[in-house]
């Protein structure tokens, strides 16, 4: 066998197990659809078939003599796992008895298996609960899909600066592997428990059992799908608002962060740099809107405040829940939720975006090179998350601005070139991108849905969606045409 | 003497001439003013008579024992400069009879000194020919001082990156200095010839001799001031165009490059890769258009192409002219404009933005990262204008590039804050930052003029404006608490 080729084999042989849980969780829709004697457990039964009927061929038949797990095949099972999950994920769809259009199946998946939260979905209250589930499942699914993948694969792919969070975890030599797998089955744990919490804490708040689950899956991943065409909006409930709002933070925290806390050890994570500069970020942004608001008599304090807070932490942690249009406010509005959907939440959580950390690395960098403009000799020992933030760091998160910067000007100008006005393409794309979703103005804002849009804009946004979700370079990598020969 | 803090006198020093050439210029508008009987005449001797007067008392009575320039000197040199010149050329438009008010004398003046050519001025087919005179010249003015600034200050002070264009022209040690003269003294030549060359043209096409001679300077300047309304939409020709394209492409061009052109060598220009990304972008981006126009029925091949390589030809090189409203194309036109305002020319030439070889830096970061992510031991090391290109390089354009980023987000939130749209907003701060001129939208795109916003709008444009004239760092460095203090 040739050793400089990739080991198709071997991602084979991995992608198995992963499509073989996806159908273990498959079941729970079954269950649900049987229950509810619903026309669409056929729907179901025949996906869960066919995805275990791939994961049997991929694991088995195509096994390979040596495992072998290089870079390589990591980016390559990182890209194959995400679209083979978004394209099983949508065969319930396709094939219930809604009828979903081939396109707007893989939308809702993708946006659900990215966490972005962008549906094309109307009439949400009245749509079957099994559809429903999966949808929330989805995401859930993606979340951890995310929190794996930020502990252990792209800090051993050195993704955009992610090398600052190497530990044990993304360590496969063989030695460390047990290790590994011992922090990747706490993350799931906590995952689990932060799920239930989040159940229990909005059932206590006033929802059905139903919607306490649904919600509490798309809070954690950060997703935001609902179970209501009005999102949180519907239950106008302060109670749940403040609930979604204490899991939103929650579940855009660094997850390695919280194994201490869960111990009662909080230290660790109010002492995190990035941690600290969300918070700070929060703080401001809703700050200066509330104060804005008051200052030109759009809102009263707590009225607004509890509207502002609510919008900013739903679009930095990149879930995307409305409870109320904030694009309704005058002036300051759009252009504060458009840059924010750039921002995101912490590395390590189930957040999207640009992350927190890249902009402390950049904010770094403007001060040294102010320090270098005045002291061109000074030597200024950088470090970070207790590791030296040498030049391989900053300049792999400076590539992943870069690549950020370009993707979204790429997105929005294909929008534009098929048929949408300059707020949808350009916020379409960042709220795409960063896995936010919803965008501004008319059509994909607050209000809006992206069943409007025409067919190859929701390709070209699906798109969007996995390359944010992969960090941009997992994927364009594949496209390197030193990939794919040695 | 305290040989620790800033030596004010020195800075002085040098002030005081840049002051006397400003006021010695001023008698070309007071000789025209006296030859057209214009009753602004006094405006421009009480000018004049007070520039030279300042020049006067910082030349000779704050003379420094040593003339002493350091980093911290040049940088205060520099952003004094141009707010002085600002303010000296804002006084003939308060002081005429137009009766200026003080926001928008010193608008009009920041915007030309920068070479942005944003206007508050309608009516200008009517202005008093001193008035516009004056107009054009502060932009010739700005258009020079931004020459001489890349050529020789801004490597010196390693802004942005710009430290691959050292050469002796910015070497300050007291062995370098003459030919540092010398090549100054050519660069001014070349500026001269271009500035003659382009308004023999435009004569030849068909411009009274005073519409030459200030579009002539407006455009070498890629400043965009005209003394019509229409810009130069007014001139219905497209001889007067064509003109307007090869000069404005000319003036974008590394005018050190364009030395060796004079004595008939093609080679180094023709060789350089900034200048050959700047024609494949701007042939791409025209191409790219038309067929988009071509496809959608708005345009023909001819009266397209020749609307669209004008419009892009305008907006890249940061002139701002304008021949057709290129926002009445529906789509695609608004958001390609939009991200087409923060690219702009080559550095070393008159125009503004983010400018080519940046992009260049960071097209190149991106493709080793990616061969990085692949091969994680490579070496790659990396040559660019025959110089290697370091890591200081690489640190000060992505710092350059954040900072960019953040002042046009901050600039746009602030201009939403003060009671204008997204689209004002975002295009007005990307406009002026770029130093470009009409943004886009009702308000102040290629149709309308900026004297519709309010005051405060205006002095924020006004700081982007400088904030990017001065390359970002040239400016913000004086507000590190460590410039002021050693």
């Amino acid at each position: 066998m040739n050793q400089s080729v990739i080991s198709f084999r071997s991602v084979n042989a991995l992608l198995g197990p992963i499509l073989f849980g996806l159908a273990g969780l498959m079941l729970i829709p079954c269950v649900t659809a049987w229950y509810l004697n619903s026309p669409d457990l056929r729907a179901f039964l025949i996906t869960n078939a066919l995805t275990a009927l791939c994961a049997l061929v991929l694991t088995f038949l195509m096994r390979p003599s040596v495992l072998r797990l290089r870079v390589r095949e990591m980016f390559l099972l990182t890209s194959l796992a995400w679209i083979s999950v978004g394209f099983f994920g949508a065969l319930p769809f396709i094939l219930s008895h809604i009828a979903f259009s081939f396109t707007d199946a893989v939308f809702e998946s993708v946006s659900a298996i990215t966490t972005t939260g962008a549906t094309v979905l109307t009439g949400l209250d009245a749509m079957p609960r099994d559809i429903l589930l999966w949808r929330s499942m989805l995401q859930w699914i993606g979340g951890i899909g995310i929190i794996a993948l930020g502990a252990a694969v792209l800090p051993f792919l050195r993704i955009g600066g992610m090398k600052l969070f190497q530990t044990e975890s993304s360590d496969f030599s063989e030695k460390a592997l047990p290790q590994a797998r011992r922090i990747l089955a706490r993350l799931l744990v906590i995952y689990l428990f932060i799920s239930f919490a989040c159940a229990v804490a909005y059932g206590m708040a006033g929802m059905s059992l139903f919607d306490a689950v649904n919600h509490a899956m798309t809070t954690v991943s950060t997703g935001g799908f609902s179970t209501h065409d009005k999102s949180l909006g519907y239950f106008e409930s302060a109670h749940v608002e403040a609930v979604a709002m204490v899991f939103m933070i929650i579940a855009a925290l660094p997850f390695m962060l919280l194994l201490p806390v869960m111990r009662g050890r909080f230290a660790p994570i109010l002492r995190d740099g990035q941690v600290r500069t969300f918070f700070v970020a929060l703080a401001v942004a809703i700050a200066g809107l509330v104060l804005w608001l008051m200052h030109t008599g759009q809102e009263t304090l707590f009225l607004g405040l509890r509207r502002v807070a609510f919008g900013i932490v739903s679009i930095v942690t990149t879930t995307g829940y409305v409870s109320f249009d904030y694009t309704s406010w005058a002036g300051l509005a759009i252009p504060c939720f458009f840059f924010l959907t750039f921002v995101g939440g912490c590395s390590g959580s189930t957040s999207g975006g640009v992350k927190i950390f890249r902009f402390n690395v950049a904010f770094m960098m403007m001060i040294d090179n102010m320090k270098h403009l005045l002291h061109p000799t000074a030597l200024l020992p950088r470090t970070m998350q207790g590791r030296p933030l040498g030049d391989e760091i900053m300049r792999s998160v400076m590539a992943f601005a870069m690549a950020f910067a370009i993707s979204f000007a790429v997105l929005a100008v294909v929008l534009a070139s098929v048929g949408n006005d300059f707020l949808t393409s350009t916020s379409g794309a960042a709220a795409a991108l960063a896995n936010v979703g919803p965008g501004l103005g008319d059509t994909i804002g607050p209000s809006g849905k992206y069943a409007d849009l025409n067919d190859i804009s929701k390709w070209v946004l699906a798109a969007g969606m996995l390359l944010g979700r992969l960090e941009i370079f997992s994927l364009i990598v594949l496209l390197a045409p030193g990939f794919w020969r040695y």
